[in-house]
C-alpha cells in the first residue's frame, strides 16, 4: 500500500491501485481476493447484482445506515453491491492533494480534474459504457432533484458510479467529459455528498426486486400514486384520550379504501399544491 | 441494563431509563456520568451548544458522515452535540415490540403511539418547551420540504428531537398530541428516517456559527442567493484538452464577478424554472 499512495496511480489503470482503493461490503467483501482486478470487476457470481461504486474522501462512511435495516440484508444477502473508491489515494504530491484553490479567486477549495479523473477510470473499469445501463452521477445542488421516477430509473440500471464532493464542488471540465449526470437532494448544502449519495442509494436499492420483499408495502406509499399517504394508525386503539378514527375500525374495506384516498387527496392539496396541481393534470388527460 | 430492558419504563421518567436508552457523541461522551439523568439534559460545560437528540432504532447508524470532516471536528470540539435514543427499549412485551399491524389493513407494519411517546417524553427532559427554541421534527415524506431557509431557523434554535421512522409510518396521534413538525428531504421514499435524519442535521449544523469557521464560503454557495452556483474550476490549467475559461485566469476582478453571475443565472433559468421564476419575482419587488 505504501508503495501506491507514493505514486499517482497511472490513468485508466485499476491492476495497481484496485487494492488499496477499493473496499467492497456485503458478499463481495467475502471473495475479496490478492487480485485486486477482481475487486473494481463484477464477480461472476455477483453477474449481474446491482452495483454502487462510490468515490469518497470517506469511505469509512460506507456503507453507513445502508448497512442495516432491510437494505443492510440485501446487501449481506448480495441482492446488491457497494464498493467505494478511496479519492485520497489519487491525490497528488507527498500529501495527496486532492484539490486546489478556485481559477479566478474565491473562497473554498475545488476538486482537481486530472485527479477527479483517475478516480473515476478506475471505478469505470468493468462497467458498460453506456450511461443509461450505468449512470455516473455527482451529488450536487446543482443538479435535477431526485425523485421517486428517478430512483426507478437508477434501479433498473446495473449500477452506478457516484462521486461524492467536498468543499466548493469539483472542477466543471470533469463533469463535461464523463457525461456526469448532476443529482441533487434538495434545496439545501451539506458539507458533503455522503450523506446525499446514501439517501440516493437507499431510494434505489429499496426499488431493486427482492430487496424490500414485499411489493405491496411498495405500492401503498406516498408518490407511487404521486399523493401523499393518508394518516396511519395502530395499537392502542385509545392513546392520551385519542382515539383511532371509527371507520378505521368497522372492518368496511370499501369505506375503509373511500376514506384513506380522500385523506391522501386532503392532504396532498394542504400541503403540496405543486403535487396535487400534477395529480389533477394526470387525471384530466385521462 | 438487563433490568431496564425487561420493564417498559414510566412515562416521562428519563432517570430510570436514559443511560441504558442515551448514547452522546462529542464532547457529551466524555463527561458520560454514572448519573443517567444528566445525560439527557444539557452538561454546564456544553450550556448553549446546539443538541441533537435522535430517536431511532439504530443509533449505532449516529453520528455516522456527521462524525466525519467538519461536522465531526465541531461534534468533538464541543460545538454541538448528538445524543441517541434507542426506540427498541421502549418496546412492548418480552421482544420489545415498537410497531403493530395499520388499523383498518393493509400492508406493512406502524410504530405504535406508546412506543413513540415514551420516548419522546424521555428525549425531551431538560429541552425547552417552546418549540420554536426546540422542534420536534419527523423526517416523513409527507412533511414541508427541507430547504435552506428551514435549516437555517433550525440553526437558530436551542436544538431538537428527531423521530426517525421505519417501516410504513407512525401513528399520526403522536404527531398531532406533541406537535411534531413533518419535514421531507423530497420526493422519494427511503426505508427509514435516520439518513434524511443525517442530512437534515448536515444541512443545519453547519450554519451554526463557528462550525465551519469559514462564514464568506457558505455566502458563495448555492441558494445563499437564491440562484444555483457557477462552475468552478481549478489547476491544471489544461486537462484532457480542456482549458479553464479565459475570463478565469485574466486577473480582472469585475468581469470575472460579471461571468460568474451570468453562469449562475443561466444554470439556474436551464435547469430550475422554479428557482429562477422566484428570482425573478424577487427582483421585481425591489
Amino acid at each position: 500500500m505504501s508503495d501506491v499512495n507514493k505514486n499517482t496511480p497511472p490513468e485508466g489503470s485499476a491492476s495497481k491501485t484496485g487494492k488499496s482503493n477499493a473496499k467492497s461490503h456485503g458478499r463481495l467483501s467475502i471473495s475479496a481476493s490478492v487480485q485486486p482486478r477482481e475487486l473494481m470487476s463484477h464477480s461472476p457470481r455477483l453477474a449481474g447484482a446491482w452495483t454502487a461504486k462510490i468515490i469518497t474522501l470517506f469511505p469509512d462512511a460506507f456503507p453507513g445506515v445502508l448497512g442495516e435495516s432491510l437494505t443492510g440484508k440485501a446487501l449481506k444477502d448480495g441482492k446488491w453491491a457497494l464498493e467505494t473508491v478511496d479519492l485520497r489515494t489519487f491525490g497528488v504530491g507527498k500529501h495527496r492533494n486532492v484539490d486546489d484553490t478556485p481559477a479566478g479567486g474565491g473562497a473554498g477549495m475545488v476538486l482537481r480534474p486530472d485527479v477527479l479523473g483517475r478516480a473515476i477510470e478506475v471505478a469505470q473499469s468493468g462497467a458498460p459504457l453506456d450511461r443509461a445501463q450505468w449512470p455516473i452521477l455527482y451529488m450536487s445542488p446543482r443538479g435535477k432533484p431526485l425523485d421517486q421516477a428517478m430512483a426507478h430509473r437508477f434501479s433498473q440500471a446495473r449500477g452506478m458510479t457516484v462521486l461524492c464532493g467536498r468543499f466548493e464542488g469539483v472542477d466543471e471540465r470533469v463533469l463535461e467529459h464523463y457525461g456526469i449526470e448532476e443529482v441533487s437532494l434538495g434545496d439545501f448544502v451539506l458539507t458533503g455528498g455522503e450523506i446525499a449519495a446514501q439517501a440516493m442509494l437507499d431510494a434505489t436499492v429499496r426499488l431493486i426486486p427482492e430487496v424490500l420483499g414485499n411489493a405491496e408495502s411498495i405500492e401503498d406509499e406516498s408518490f407511487s400514486h404521486g399523493l401523499l399517504e393518508h394518516p396511519q394508525y395502530t395499537r392502542p386503539a385509545e392513546w392520551k384520550g385519542r382515539k383511532i378514527p371509527d371507520v378505521l375500525m368497522s372492518g368496511h374495506h370499501g369505506k375503509i379504501a373511500e376514506w384513506r384516498r380522500e385523506m391522501s387527496e386532503e392532504i396532498t392539496r394542504t400541503r403540496r399544491a405543486d403535487l396535487w396541481d400534477a395529480h389533477q393534470a394526470r387525471k384530466d388527460k385521462k
